[in-house]
């Protein structure tokens, strides 16, 4: 590494750090950090995600993790840069269990944020790359097993003869990474699609929908998307990537098998998960059950005074498939954040006379803008630049959640003032726009309460053109048998009704298969604790429940977006590796 | 680029000879080559495969397509290197229709070898990378036709109502990977595949089937293997690769499509295919008509004197899938080049008797050597030193036929010092070895004559074991009714005896489907002319017929193992791409 600056920096803080810590110096270690600062933990000292703030948050984990981490080997990993007084490193290092990697960003010599994640359990490395597996051996031998007997096999054996150590509640995008990573880790596991086939979960949705995000922010572990994929992924050719994926990725993918109910024995420590599969009842004893049910749990379903005289037809957005059959119908549609106008344009692409009533303000983002100025680490640019999709990952991740507010709130006033005209109008059109809380826009109402945003891909111009009816500021007094009654005395005539209402949180859907009891043990997923509407305190620094031990032992929740997906999945498949193979993970 | 010697020699050179290039002054061309010296052209100034060697023939080729290609633009692509007096260096061009790329190889300041091939047709590059499809439209219209609606449609259309500008008889990996590339660049094409489901080809070979070579070397276009890949895949798990590729690759694959004739009607310039699918006939009317039916032709069947009066089984190895029905059995395995071994030891770990009977000595390499000595550009390490595969397929392609015996040799000197106790001892067991006419090994017998060798993964430790029986150097007098008596008055009972005979020539297949007029104004394919047995002269410079223009207008040859099927896929493409755009291409 050059003798730059930057390099000499970080080193210098680096090797304070190493030396304080194989010390057992634990004042030493936070005299290396400013009363305000973030330690960021995804595993490494915590065996839990955790981000540390401020000094004595720090002190109070080491105090607890130091000894039995025994942290070593603190390393550069590649030139460290300054930026506006800011110096930022790479570096790896290692703990008694795990090699790890992470990130510190210095001011004026001191860490203001610190990043630390394992990367692989000593003596269970991933084969990938240069040590990926021979394949069947070249050498002949009468007791040969070809690939696909084994494969067969296998799947005949697990969940009869053979338990799966883990079960995994959720055949989407967040089930099959976690799958994927499982496999490649070697912990036997079968994952349960209450679908057909894999990827009906995207097939099944309405017709004409596409990612809202960009192809690079959304490749699955292992396997990336072609060089010739689309920029935005289709809803049915999502479908069939996943359903290949599933295959290519050797998953133990079970279809039309729906998790019925699951119960957990404390003192055997292990699952009994009872599943209908195809018409026929399973019952498999696994040790671990991962929730990956979608990033929410059931539908939300809202109280409409008079649905009982409406005549009618009153839908969730969750049944909603195609607007062909609703073509010359007069729809309203409940509900302004994605669903709600994905339902809409679609409805008015079926040549149905839609209104969307709006109950409060949305976040509105152009794609265009988003995928320009939000998703700059996950481009072509990015990747000509070096930054890898697991680059890009690392980079986020190394960014506490309590600082993304700042950095969000900078790109959202660039975001208003580059898109001013298309606010204006469609403000203008009596649509209530806001940016949250605190101005932060879209991705923090995502973590703190995952609703009132839409990534523009179509509606906004049809409501500015009024193509698209909007009712906003008002509130629903009652349906009427024609429609509904709002209560500034104003009646919508409507043949159909969508409640575009949003989802419960995912421990409800741990409420119907496992209990009410251990879901409100294990409590709600998904929110930071930012204190703002929907979001209660007290402060998390980390989202609910999410990807980590929860309060229940044993029961994980996996999933988010394509990205969080991908990313996690590898932290999830770590912590339950680790339990399997009887590595120490005690959580802090 | 900095001003290092071999940057300047390569620089120096480039600009001379784009200068001549540029004032059409052929002699100076000349002047910068030696008299031993090669030229190889993929479409770039000739439309065509070929490699000019000596003086007089590049100033031929120059005298005939100069003025028509008008290059420009020469520029060294990155840092040029120097070993052993050779200057090696890589650049870009472009031609009137085209841009290209090359490679250059100097000696005292002058041409030793040149390669020079298009990359992609001005006007029709490929949309990948950054400028890869937007995919849908983020826009709500009324006539939205959705991606899954949209191929539907397209696989409804083409073949009944719209005609393929292309049709691909076969759907192995080579008309798979042309069929990427042709759907990449726009071309309408069918794939026609006679087996019921995609792969095939791959699952309905014998049982213990594994590629010989290893992943680096396989990866199809657009899409790579992933990293957690075997490094020799299994022939099922090669099946189900392909199945789920021509999905991706959105290719239109007739599964259970079988040509059974073809004519071309010279004067409208269009084929009449006639097809079977799955029972029905179909009439396909193609401008363009590509054969990717496997490396090979029909089995090559051999006469046996007493066939008649032999009371077992005979059966030649494509017909053999499953060993286990002959466990217990006596065999008797004619033919000891690849398909004779890899049957031999199929038979033996499904517990029957074996014999191979070798009528001419094999070239025998064991696999992990070969992996190791000559795949080195194609590697986990090759890889971390920046060599790509699809640089390494151009370095490959840079080195003309000519050239190449001179560094085969060397390899298997080196081959040979190294498992040389592995040959004393296999010669030990009766087993004639040779390593070509010239000791030039495999890869030469496998281009001039594609038979004659084998990449030991097991077979041969079997055979030095006894395990598997060998005869040798005797002929087949006749069958009796209990098996096979040799010249030399020995006997060989057997059961079955499998005629692992090798295949016929590609053009055997036009024969059958086009008709024998054509066939033989074809000629065969694969051979360079060598001269050695079963490849006569005169000498070539390129493989006879494969992936360029040939003696029947609108007829092309694809194939070749996974990295021929890759590399030169390309190329057809481009040149059924041109044609189709109406790009003059005229042939040298």
């Amino acid at each position: 590494m050059l003798e730059t600056a930057p390099n000499r920096q970080a080193a210098t803080w680096l090797a304070s750090f190493a030396r304080s810590l194989e010390a057992g110096d634990i004042d030493g270690v936070t005299g290396l950090f400013p009363e305000d600062c973030y330690w960021r933990d995804l595993l490494a000292f915590t065996w839990n995600i955790r981000t540390m703030e401020g000094r004595s948050a720090i002190r109070e984990m080491l105090g607890e993790t130091l000894a039995r981490t025994a942290p070593a080997g603190w390393r550069l990993a590649q030139d460290a840069t300054t930026d506006g007084g800011v110096t930022e490193a790479w570096f790896t290092f290692e703990t008694a269990t795990a090699r790890g990697e992470g990130h510190v960003r210095l001011i004026d010599g001191r860490c203001r944020t610190l990043f630390t994640a394992i990367s692989e359990l000593k003596g269970f490395e991933e084969k990938k790359g240069p040590s990926r597996p021979l394949g069947v051996r070249h050498k002949a031998e009468r007791s040969r097993e070809t690939w696909s007997e084994t494969r067969r096999r296998e799947e005949a054996a697990l969940g009869t003869s053979e338990q799966p150590y883990c079960v995994i509640v959720g055949g989407g995008q967040g089930g099959m990474a976690l799958g994927a990573r499982l496999r490649q880790l070697g912990v036997p596991t079968i994952i349960l699609e209450k679908n057909a086939r894999a990827g009906d979960s995207w097939r099944n949705r309405y017709r004409s929908l596409v990612l809202h995000d960009p192809v690079w922010y959304d490749h699955l572990p292992y396997m990336p998307f072609p060089e010739n994929w689309p920029v935005f992924t289709p809803k049915d050719k999502m479908g069939d990537w996943l359903e290949m994926y599933a295959r290519v990725m050797e998953l133990n993918y079970w279809t039309s098998a729906a998790c019925v109910a699951a119960s957990y024995d404390e003192h055997e420590k292990i699952w009994t998960v009872e599943v209908d599969r195809a018409g026929e009842r399973v019952v498999l004893k696994p040790r671990q059950l991962v929730f990956a049910t979608g990033a929410y749990g059931p539908p939300k379903l809202i109280d409409l005074p008079g649905a009982d005289v409406f005549e009618g037809e009153i839908l969730h957005s969750s049944q909603y498939a195609d607007g062909r059959r609703f073509k010359g119908k007069t729809c309203a549609v409940i509900g302004a954040a994605s669903s709600g106008h994905d339902v809409s344009v679609d409805l008015w692409e079926s040549g149905a006379d839609v209104t969307m009533v709006q109950r409060s303000p949305t976040t509105v983002v152009k794609s265009d803008t988003l995928t320009e100025l939000a998703f700059e680490i996950y481009s072509e640019d990015a990747l000509a630049g070096g930054i890898t999709t697991e680059k890009a990952d690392l980079i986020v991740a190394s960014m506490p959640f309590a600082l993304m507010p700042e950095g969000q709130k900078a790109l959202y006033d660039r975001i208003r003032e580059r898109d001013a005209a298309f606010y204006e109008r469609l403000a203008g059109s009596g649509f209530a726009i806001d940016f949250g809380h605190d101005e932060t826009g879209l991705m923090m109402k995502a973590y703190r309460t995952g609703s009132g945003y839409y990534i523009d891909v179509g509606a906004s111009d049809l409501i500015i053109n009024g193509e698209i009816g909007i009712r906003s500021g008002v509130s629903i007094e009652r349906l009427t048998p024609k429609g509904i009654l709002f209560d500034d005395g104003s009646e919508l005539e409507a043949d159909v009704i969508i409640t575009s209402t949003g989802y419960q949180s995912m421990h409800e859907t741990v409420a119907v298969v496992v209990s009410r009891e251990v879901a409100d043990k294990v409590g709600p997923c998904w929110g930071l604790g930012s204190g703002v509407r929907n979001d209660p305190g007290p402060w998390q620094g980390e989202p609910r429940n999410m990807w980590k031990p929860t309060a229940q032992e044993a029961l994980w929740f996996h999933g988010g977006n394509l990205a969080l997906s991908r990313f996690y999945s590898k932290f999830v498949a770590l912590q339950i590796k680790a339990r399997m193979e009887g590595i120490p993970t005690p959580v802090y």
